[in-house]
């Protein structure tokens, strides 16, 4: 019974996030941080509470300083949201939406329809913001060893695309990064919510480049998924659009506590040096492990590793499961026969590869 | 320069929010409430704030529970959303976009475009959701007495009212309001966002019709501004088709602080009976003495004030700011001659009145 839903909502098919179980699982499924976030959290977070009846920063201008400070651009060049999905979803709308076709001014005259480019295998909310804010999206396949086609994903009027990609965990160097932006008409966003775990980010390109906005988030390097915490850093003109659109849709999007929060977050620089450190390491391990089992893995730049099962994929996930290791696995063609595993705790990733032994000798 | 905005972001007008001033002044420009929240709210983030490093609950369950319980309705009837802002951006999205004319089963066959009624004078941001997610607005003035014209506003596709109206603080009684839904064939959005400070909520309408969705903010009645918490009351169908555009746009908008958070402040029901009745006291010695003065008020049911200045309401404004109070000025033909006051504390409203009364002596 939808008589009275839209049209536009009768067309969506919504993003489906990972299960969050009621149940005490080890929960390796959305690639949150074992870690706690660091102690000067919650000292920021007590402070701010004392003034909720007021409205917070619209901007979150304390938090775009300390942003802006950290990576030495402007606080003009930082727009923060709500968790870097509503970045995402707000650079649909202020970069791509209601484009239709690129005019060229030199003969012989073309009007090619405009689209935005994007992989195959990637994030699987960006075809969903796509189709919410009616922006034409091109699938470029990933090549046979997952990896990025640089070349095809090159030329375009719009780029979206994450780095490391998820759920591969393979990441591009800031050279292929600077040819598709060189090479793109329009903006390309980079998505860079695992970069902090080994991959290159495409920071550098901000300063020389008007037509890239870097994405991040404090949900995974900084242990405050809970916090709902994103940024954007681009050329000023493309962080104008960004208020135009926020403006226009929520004007306090980040509450008091969050931008708070991730201003404690944001100092402790060595605090999260450190974990971060003992995730790769941790990383490293698991991988190891899985080789001594001829289990293959593509080589992870993100806080979680992709892992190949072949047609065992679907009864290993289930058996995994039942012994209360959640994972996520991906129905679809190219990635049935992964399962993309969290780097949780070094504790439990020891007890996930005790199970995942007994389970492949099982077979 | 704006090459690489999107078509959409340059047809865009932003909302323009009240001033978030730096330095201190007795604020009384964005309704926000005098009070400090419940001392429960504290505890309550206090303990959520341990852990963070996972997400939060997406549909936020046990806040929505708890609202559940409060209106004597079913957690399935219950959205919640980052403020009410975003709850009522997402309406506009599930019940109103793309849809583009209606059509009538019955002869004559008439194809009228479709619209959606709002008043002409009303909260500011209808018009910017509507421009941003392509929705013709249709806006039925208000009469000479500034409430609103009930035949006019029957009859359409789709309503969206503010109940009180703002900035006027006038309230529709139920009849009215049921007048109206019944009579419109799409869904009727009735923000209530200041009912609680006197107005009579639409919510009893709910059970009785599938096309009105009833959104409540504890932004101002619960003294939580800065957490940004609101959330819609309707039929299953109409919650369904908001989880729906909420999954497509951001799995997870209300972080565990601000769940956590809610659930105190709904569950310390005395607490806030008490500050509202307070509220409305000082806002009825308030209208008495602005009567005193022969400044004409609009019957508020809010926690503003609507209060006529005539031609010296811009100098009234200018005086104030410079002795410290910031109060709301807006632009436009039939309110230029207003500002809206919020009700702030008893000393901040003594100190008011005595800057008024110096100032309209003064001219």
């Amino acid at each position: 019974m939808n008589q009275y839903w839209s049209e536009k909502a009768k067309t969506l098919t919504p993003y489906t996030a990972g299960e969050q179980p009621q149940q005490k699982l080890i929960k390796l499924n959305t690639n949150e941080n074992p870690y706690e976030q660091s102690p000067k959290v919650l000292e920021a977070i007590m402070d701010a509470s004392k003034n909720l009846r007021l409205y917070p920063s619209p901007n979150a201008d304390a938090l775009r300083e300390k942003i802006a400070q950290i990576h030495g651009v402007k606080p003009q060049q930082v727009f923060c949201a709500n968790g870097s999905d509503e970045a995402l979803a707000m650079c649909f709308l202020a970069f791509f939406a209601g484009n239709t076709q690129v005019e060229e001014n030199w003969f012989p005259l073309k009007n090619e329809p405009f689209t935005v480019k994007t992989m195959d295998i990637t994030y699987s909310f960006y075809p969903v913001w796509a189709k919410l804010f009616d922006v034409p999206l091109e699938t470029v396949p990933l090549k046979e060893d997952y990896t990025v086609d640089i070349p095809k994903m090159c030329g375009g009027q719009g780029v979206i695309i994450a780095n490391p990609n998820a759920p591969t965990g393979i990441a591009l160097d800031i050279a292929q990064i600077e040819q598709i932006v060189s090479s793109t008409s329009g903006v390309c966003v980079i998505d860079e919510a695992y970069c902090a775990f080994g991959a290159c980010s495409a920071l550098p390109l901000v300063g020389r480049y008007q037509n890239i906005a870097v994405v991040h988030t404090l949900s995974k390097s900084h242990c405050l998924a809970g916090l709902r915490v994103g940024y954007v850093i681009a050329d000023e003109n493309l962080i104008h659009a960004l208020e135009t659109i926020k403006d226009s849709f929520n004007s306090y999007p980040v509450d008091m506590l969050a931008q708070a929060g991730a201003i404690a977050a944001l100092s402790d620089v060595s605090y999260y040096e450190k974990i971060t450190a003992e995730i790769i390491e941790t990383r490293d391990f698991v991988m190891e492990r899985f080789q001594d089992l001829d289990i293959r893995c593509l080589p992870s730049c993100a806080n979680f590793i992709f892992a190949e099962f072949g047609k065992n994929t679907k009864f290993v996930f289930d058996a995994l499961r039942k012994r209360g290791i959640l994972v996520r696995y991906f129905a679809g063609t190219r990635t049935k026969n992964f399962l993309r595993i969290t780097i949780g705790s070094q504790s439990d990733m020891k007890i996930l590869i005790k199970n995942i032994t007994e389970i492949v000798r099982s077979l």
